[in-house]
């Protein structure tokens, strides 16, 4: 009795952040990264940047390619390369409304794969894209991370644009 | 024995971010935006914007304040509010080193504070700055991405004046 008291107890205690919580913070920010797509006019989400920066539909090929294949990857442990990863910017949608329809099924992907991670995969290395060497938790906050950043560049474009972003808080 | 093999290997397994990680995490990001601040020039990190926006200083002004009030209120429980969090812009330094020392004794702030914080505590829900509801470990990734998303903004700010930005990926 004594033991199992104590071993639930350290089990809660030793979650900072769940597995389902990880999840729900990405698709989170990828609602967020839908809205800001959905703001953007037709015309500039493919030609408008600044300071020689990629226009926005190209910094969401990159996050979208991630996303589709990092979580596979993890999932399955092939991993497409770098050079594959890049290339994927070849299947660049001709318009906005694909682009949505793309990065919506991305979100039906990853609802589906998230429960094949089993918990202790999280902290096992891997080499993602056969180039970046770290855990499986650190590799999907830096994706993660990377989704705020560009889409971060994009509320600039839009700023710049004349145009409202999306709030940043609102993740429904 | 049975017992103890199992629980060890449960707590092992329920651990996707540990307490540890989540602060090196938090570290490195803002190590990324001290390079941000260091790379702008003197003038344009107080008055450059695009768009309207707040000048890079305005915006690390909110990510510095959110940092140092933010982490002792979850440590005392004494929250500012949102208005004695944005009336902190009032203390922004007048120059660049300045700046960066504000930033430098805040980082040793968090690394003071962090073990204060019990892991327990961070799925408690609390009312951050008498304002925001959520739990302590969706605050504080909360308040990550809102330093990662301003910093983006600067990223762009350096672009538009012809400076390279620091890598993203370099968190050293």
């Amino acid at each position: 009795m004594e033991n199992s008291k104590v071993d639930t107890a350290d089990i809660t205690a030793d979650v900072v952040i769940s597995q389902e919580a990880l999840l729900n913070h990405w698709q989170g920010h990828r609602r967020l990264t839908r809205k800001a797509i959905e703001a953007f006019p037709e015309k500039e989400l493919f030609d408008f940047s600044i300071g020689g920066m990629r226009p926005f539909s190209q910094l969401i090929m990159e996050i979208a390619g991630i996303s589709a294949t990092g979580l596979s990857g993890v999932v399955s442990g092939n991993w497409i390369t770098l050079g594959e990863l890049h290339g994927l910017r070849e299947k660049m949608p001709a318009t906005k409304k694909e682009l949505l329809k793309m990065w919506d099924e991305i979100t039906v992907q990853l609802d589906s794969l998230w429960p094949e991670v089993t918990v202790d995969r999280f902290q096992e290395t891997v080499l993602a894209f056969r180039q970046w060497e770290g855990t499986v938790c650190s590799m999907i906050l830096y994706w993660i991370d990377n989704e705020i950043h560009h889409r971060a560049q994009g509320f600039v474009y839009l700023r710049a644009l004349g145009i409202e972003p999306p709030a940043f808080w609102d993740r429904s």
